[in-house]
């Protein structure tokens, strides 16, 4: 295995320079985010994630999980003594109110630290990554009872979390759900139907699990309006508050993946003994609502997923390109040399180091904006942050985790033919980076929010003041004169912002008169948005270590490096925006237009 | 499993109206390869992939190979039948010389055959294309006494074939061989040394196998001018020509891969028992002569088997799109719609299609080409066409490997969560196709290939006389009022190949002073060139399909969905071409100046 290296550096570069944790720290809720502590937090995690997380990655990828004749289902060795350290270390409520155990630390804060667990452990990370998206959706929909009773081990980890959505006719369609949920005269629920796709539905590291389970009552409306959510325990408790009884619910079957084998996909039934006892979260009819939030908080965090994969695939790649020695330099013509010398490998790990810098700058900053959304006092200026993460969101998932990908498989072919072996590791990491395109909603679906709820329903106006952001920061750039490198970014930055405001202006023309057409190019402009959005966050990379050139602060080799890679970004990543736009306006056209019959 | 339905209307179609059947067809030594007889062929090939090979592809990806403890590789249960069935069927010999048993047709008729092999069992296939690779180089470089005593035997299949070429610290350069060869006094050589990533290095469906294995004479030139082929049977022959004692060679491991798990991947040592009894072929230190044979018919296999995974991962998204029902038509609004008609779906399967078509009539044009170089008469015309093939091959092997993969990718995507889920068999055309970017030299060193041998070398000549090829054919289009379609396809094949003239100018004029840029933007060169070229393909293909229409022949629907592709792809593909100029000319040169150490 090759260490992972926690990119602190980078992180704290990033939290402080672009993503504003002086500014979070000083909003009310947050002081506990000072410098220095969150500087602590990161050395802390990243020291568990090098030490705990990426040693038992590769071998949970080589046991996977194993459902036993009698239901119960083995996770790989190592599993548990990692998750009761991960426990006890307090990782898993770091985010979550202190009123609940938790330490109610700004996402800012929890977004470079779950980016280190997915770097080293996908599969391991994504047990604890329920519980913080269950916490969330129960704070908000659960009565005060039921936090009382399930949330302080939701946040501690002493209980496991899932969320049990999909069903065999109803994946992305949620308006096909068919488990229901009958009423009994104790105020309970008894729930009947079968859910696939259940990561971690059944395990034995915790006591107990919660399954958060979207099911139907009797009378409810048709569609996603009649969809209700219920808390529904793999035991019940007992007076003492503990598991007792075993609920009517079990695993009938896990999956054989490709990848996050040490992650168990369940298919759970519900109702095979005369009903599972569950307990309605929040209003009847109203469960799409509650599971809204736990899935942007999921969403989110597979944006995550897509950026700590790859930086863990470029750690890999490098790694592997400073040591393999093959043939000469085709520029010096010096024999032996290691590959990274080679223009070709050179170009593929500037690549990755770019599109990893971008999304990080990008994903932190989202998570700054979501703090502000979430603390700051003026309200206007929390409502128009709130109205950027909304935007931003689909892209945060679309793009991270389709450039996590593209990244992965980059670093795979640096390894050439012991790429494809199994024993180096970077096998691993592409396999388990295919499925974060996929789950939470695929690409398709992010971008078919992006146009769709996100753009057309308020008619572009966020898109619009975003876009008017990236242009001001275009122009500052322009006009920087300490750094030439600064006017060549600005000015693609504005030529690749007008590009988005091309296409977002297309998108409204054609919203209404010609959909096909612009949902037959939606991807294509989730991409656009995605390679703008990246730039602008480059830009504001280049142009913060300028500042801290001129200043005469930091490592001004490092610094260089960032302001490089932002101009190689914007000479090498940025012209696809031209593509992407193109392949949305006249290739969606094309698609509108095509006869389906005819593939 | 989804059945295979061989694409035969689409290769027929290639073949007669773009890839010239009649005239490959009219010159010597290609007699046979007659319009009726091409057809039965084709479809008989299509049976035997369909039935014979498809069956087997799943099992064998879930058994994979074993190396027991004596020695021996056992591949998976079905492997032995259908390679007897295969063999049986003179399907090996079929492009081979009738003089040595084979059928003696041209490559335009053997291109679609071995894509149905690819198409529908990848692992397999890789045993019996060896034969081919091998029987071409023992053809040019072999004595006439080894002809008689090997040829026969591997254009048969009764023996298996391997190519010995990677050691571990030679994998991409080869001057670092180390395996060495001592010469007896009976005119043969001991072998002594180890060969890793060798395909069927060892396995018991035949009696005998044939490695040739790329060795280092004592005295030898250090370098890749000090290199020597062998011939290296795994059993020396009796004096009836039978194989009879063992050589002193084995199978010491095989590797655990992320694909094609049925082709065994052998780590091969010669020569622990005092040395690997073997012969060479050719002149002493000519042997990197003779192994480019081999690895040029290679390469452009390995492109054939990006289309023929895109061609079966195609397939199987469209099967799964047309009967997965989820949600409602966000255009039309009908409920419980096929998948296929989601906007997003369809963009996806359209984009799947158009690059399969590119792929199919740029590999049957070149596969023409190469017949016409070997066949033609009139040595001019003879002459243009191999340089012609020349240049074509790193774009014929690079961008169709690169293409194919995208195109299993999106077909994956088309699955959803199904897709990450093994038992679909989609997963496996994934992590199958995932070694053809790899192998056979990797996109990067085709890349260098691109432009440092077939294009800095002759200061671009035949890229420049196939750009003005291309523009030929997008005056012709601009000027053919039959159909509206034509000129719009033209006009935008003229902008590309303007593209592709630019960066071909780029090459030339930053070869020598610039030639790290150079490098750096090597890959994106590839693209450019690959995206043009299946470009201009397809609009010949649009061409072809309004000649037809025109002429009141042929499926009116099927001719018209042809136009619709090629339009569909100059719309959404051709735009790439614009930003893989930008990113090789640009970033080329940010590759060129950064600092590796900063990585």
């Amino acid at each position: 295995m090759i260490d992972y290296v926690p990119p602190l550096r980078d992180m704290r570069f990033i939290l402080s320079e672009l993503a504003g944790l002086d500014l979070i720290a000083s909003l009310p809720g947050c002081e506990e985010a000072g410098e220095d502590v969150v500087a602590a937090i990161l050395e802390e995690a990243g020291r568990f994630a090098a030490g705990v997380l990426a040693p038992i990655n590769r071998q949970g990828d080589i046991e996977g999980c194993r459902l036993n004749a009698d239901g119960r289902v083995e996770t790989p060795s190592g599993w548990k003594a990692a998750y009761d350290q991960f426990r006890e270390s307090g990782w898993i409520g770091l985010s979550a109110p202190v009123a609940f155990g938790g330490q109610g630390l700004p996402k800012l804060v929890s977004t470079p630290v779950w980016e280190m667990w997915f770097s080293t452990n996908m599969a391991f990370t994504m047990l604890p990554q329920l519980n913080v998206s269950q916490a969330e959706a129960l704070q908000i929909a659960a009565s005060e009872e039921q936090k009382q009773t399930w949330l302080h081990k939701i946040v501690s980890g002493e209980w496991g979390a899932t969320m049990n959505i999909t069903e065999p006719q109803a994946g992305s369609d949620l308006a096909a759900t068919r488990t229901r949920a009958e009423p009994q005269t104790d105020g309970s629920y008894r729930l009947f139907g079968q859910k696939i796709y259940i990561s971690y539905g059944e395990h034995e590291l915790t006591p107990n699990i919660v399954h958060l389970v979207l099911a139907r009552l009797q009378d409810a409306p048709k569609g996603v309006k009649g969809l209700s959510l219920f808390i529904v325990p793999k035991y019940l408790l007992d007076a003492e508050g503990q598991p007792g009884e075993k609920n009517d619910l079990r695993c009938i079957s896990i999956e054989h993946k490709m990848g996050i084998h040490g992650s168990p996909t369940c298919t759970m039934s519900y109702g095979d003994r005369g009903g599972a006892v569950g307990w309605l979260v929040g209003k009847p009819n109203r469960g799409l609502e509650s599971m809204f939030i736990m899935m942007n908080e999921a969403r989110f965090g597979v944006g995550v997923q897509g950026l700590g994969l790859a930086e863990r695939a470029y750690q890999y790649a490098l790694s592997y390109a400073r040591e393999r020695v093959q043939g000469r330099n085709a520029v010096s013509g010096e024999a032996g040399s290691p590959i990274v010398h080679h223009s070709d490998v050179k170009r593929m790990l500037m690549a990755m180091r770019a599109r990893i810098l971008a999304m990080r700058a990008l994903l932190y900053s989202a998570a700054g904006w979501f703090d502000i959304a979430h603390h700051h006092p003026d309200p206007v200026v929390a409502e128009r942050h709130r109205r950027f993460v909304d935007v931003l969101m689909p892209v945060a998932k679309g793009w991270c985790t389709e450039v996590g990908n593209e990244v992965c498989d980059d670093a795979l072919q640096v390894f050439g033919g012991m790429g494809f072996v199994e024993e180096t590791g970077i096998a691993q990491l592409f396999r388990d980076a295919r499925i974060i395109t996929i789950y939470e909603g695929t690409t398709g679906i992010q971008a078919n929010d992006l146009v769709g709820r996100k753009i057309l329903r308020e008619n572009g106006e966020t898109l619009a003041e975003l876009i008017k952001e990236i242009r001001a920061t275009a122009v500052e750039l322009q006009q920087d004169g300490r750094d030439a490198a600064l006017p060549l970014i600005g000015n693609r930055l504005g030529d690749i912002a007008d590009e988005l405001d091309r296409a977002l202006n297309w998108v409204l023309a054609n919203g209404s008169e010609s959909l096909g057409s612009v949902l037959g190019g939606a991807v294509p402009f989730l991409h656009l948005f995605g390679v703008v959005a990246g730039g602008w966050q480059l830009a504001r990379v280049a142009q913060a270590a300028v500042g801290k050139l001129s200043a005469g602060e930091g490592d001004s080799g490092y610094l260089q490096s960032l302001i490089d890679i932002a101009r190689f970004y914007m000479a090498y990543e940025g012209p696809q925006s031209v593509a992407y736009a193109a392949a949305m306006m006249n290739g969606g056209t094309e698609v509108d237009r095509f006869n389906v019959r005819m593939l």
